[in-house]
């Protein structure tokens, strides 16, 4: 599908709009939750626009997949947290507000770390992200 | 990860505890669960046992998430929901209860279906589910 205009993850993933990168690979992107639900709270993302789950392709499920493994790695080495909730959400009905696949890991009861709802507690958490993923590739 | 002998995933998976199975490939099962949020509610599992998600291989995590989107398609052709939440939880504190990688596919606003709270609907549930998997094939 091509990139809709109006597409807030495309505009990311382009480097037109910002976010606290932690990871990327050839077919996906990660970056943290401008809204987080807990301290590290991520998306994990495919590099090319799909609004739902079924409109995957085996390869680009395969990437997301393997991307989200590394990014949960990154995310219990850098934060410890107690446990890790995935979510994905497919149409408004079940919760979606941006209509780009999109992979919640929301980080529970890592309390050492701050909430990351400011901009510098995002750069300060990402970068802890950031260093565990490439310290252990 | 041998299997453990308490695990109720590996025992369905081996055949030794029943489940209406919707799906099934070299490294996957998909079976509706057993205490279902909304009707079609499915579960989709590594048939090797895995605790939590940092514990996936890349080679699982890829048979995963094409199983996920296969099953995602068939519930879609089959239930028409309006909208499919998907969920994987890690640990306790995020509410993880069997203790084996599990994917939750929950069907939102799919009113014409029976809830599957009964073991005849659960049966009627997969059984659709099922054929529409078959007939994407």
């Amino acid at each position: 599908m091509n990139r809709p205009q109006d597409c807030i993850f495309c505009a990311i993933i382009a480097g037109q709009a910002p976010a606290e990168r932690v990871y990327e690979d050839e077919a996906t992107l990660a970056f943290l939750d401008i809204h987080p639900q807990g301290p590290g709270h991520t998306l994990v993302v495919p590099e090319r626009h799909a609004a739902l789950i079924y409109d995957l392709d085996d390869e680009t499920a395969a990437h997301l997949a393997q991307a989200l493994v590394r990014v949960a790695r990154g995310i219990r080495a850098a934060l410890a947290p107690e446990g890790l909730s995935v979510r994905q959400a497919n149409g408004r009905a079940a919760g979606q507000d941006v209509m780009h696949v999109h992979f919640h890991l929301i980080p529970r009861g890592a309390a050492a770390a701050p909430a990351g709802r400011a901009a510098e507690e995002r750069a300060v958490l990402a970068r802890r992200i950031r260093a565990a993923i490439e310290a252990s590739r």
